[in-house]
């Protein structure tokens, strides 16, 4: 049997780390680094950071990079790209089971944020156990997702008092607009600054990219006055660091 | 200056905390402690054994418990009752912060979960460093929250691929039926079960009591055939202990 831990590290500030997940760590014969796009560098660094700095000095390790499958955002549907990307994507981890890990082993993914929120690593590593062409057992461990990164940093709560909250994507919100009875909407994953859109309505935002890092921005204010504030510093941001990753809540402000 | 830190401590499992979280740990002078209902003994004791794990054996603390206002879920209409609840709450907290923290000194406020949902905490201590009645700077700690909790004790993600999420309370769930277009929806707060009043929608349920603790009960499958062993097992499980806490998920079947 082979053993595959999914280890949440938190979105962005390697203290994040939970005590579960440095038990974690410390189980791991060799990690499997795969990342993609623009952030990759500075996504490997910190990774490689946080096992140097939690991993036990006695412990030997070991990784084992793949070259992250290219699938461009415009090449087609979103769902069909991302069914494309997830079947690349489990191809890779399926070579790195076979040749990289032995049996009696164990394997640690390292998930930036929460395995569970717009991560696809769990559904690759069941789909790759239920297939029966390997004997693995696998085990997931939460982390500290951007939506609590973003709202501690913004000392603000996600939800109002009994309220609902809806997590969707840049994407859908563009496509949908404002969903309907929402309350406080947690958007991630937003190339397009949705947000811009939603201008004329009486929305408060919170703002926040790179958090928890020591290049962490944080504009929050009522949407119509910050709106331009936040294109701008994005636009900046991104230019500086050739990528950026950033997420927000916005919240009606015509209700208590 | 008082300083106050709102530390999460993450749902359940003690190893659920962060490095961020055991770092403010080892910076407070006296915790406020003050709980409510019947997991009040179980919940103090998990954040005294908290604290004695994770500060330091020379760090000097104490705990000063306060009385939490008690306030009957059937006083009233909803938003009435925890308006003042935390109006009286925030009485307590203001009483604790005059008598019990002196300038310079730091308090920590521990918070089961992570405080940004469901959690009236940071609206409390805002609300009194607003009030310029007391010189108080917070900061706030997030924490690994029920929802992740339960996603990955069950191995399997809140979003579907690209589709959004809704979290929302048993109440609202109960009143307004299956959220239009929704696709992943998390209960917390659900004292009545909700859930089974929805046993004829085609869904699947990841349904979990006391997760990460030693008493931890799972169940998932399709809404219709496991409905009647969770509210059997919960029932059971409400009467052994004296107390509850349990959430779900609930995910469309009808949709890739």
């Amino acid at each position: 049997m082979k053993r595959i831990l999914i280890i949440g590290i938190g979105a962005g500030n390697p203290d994040y780390i939970t005590a579960q997940a440095i038990a974690a760590l410390n189980q791991v014969d060799v990690f499997f680094l795969m990342d993609k796009g623009e952030a990759k560098q500075a996504m490997i660094a910190l990774r490689r950071d946080i096992c140097t700095r939690f991993i036990r000095p006695d412990r030997r390790y070991r990784f084992a990079e793949a070259r992250s499958p290219d699938w461009s955002r415009d090449a087609g549907e979103y769902g069909t790209v991302i069914d494309g990307l997830n079947r690349d994507k489990q191809a890779v981890f399926e070579q790195l089971i076979g040749a990289e890990l032995q049996d009696g082993q164990c394997a640690g993914i390292l998930v930036w944020g929460d395995p569970a929120l717009y991560d696809s690593t769990i559904r690759i590593i069941d789909s790759i156990a239920s297939s029966g062409r390997h004997a693995i057992d696998y085990e997931v461990i939460p982390g500290i997702s951007s939506l609590q990164a973003l709202t501690a940093r913004h000392r603000t709560t996600l939800n109002r008092i009994g309220r609902p909250v809806e997590i969707t994507t840049g994407r859908r919100l563009a496509a949908g607009g404002w969903p309907a009875d929402a309350d406080s909407v947690f958007v991630m994953l937003d190339a397009d600054q949705a947000f811009a859109r939603l201008a004329g309505a009486d929305l408060d935002i919170f703002w926040g990219a790179y958090i928890g890092t020591p290049d962490e921005i944080l504009v929050a204010g009522r949407l119509a006055d910050v709106a331009d504030e936040i294109t701008r510093k994005r636009a900046a941001a991104r230019a500086a660091h050739g990528w950026i990753m950033d997420s927000y809540l916005l919240r009606r402000r015509d209700r208590d």
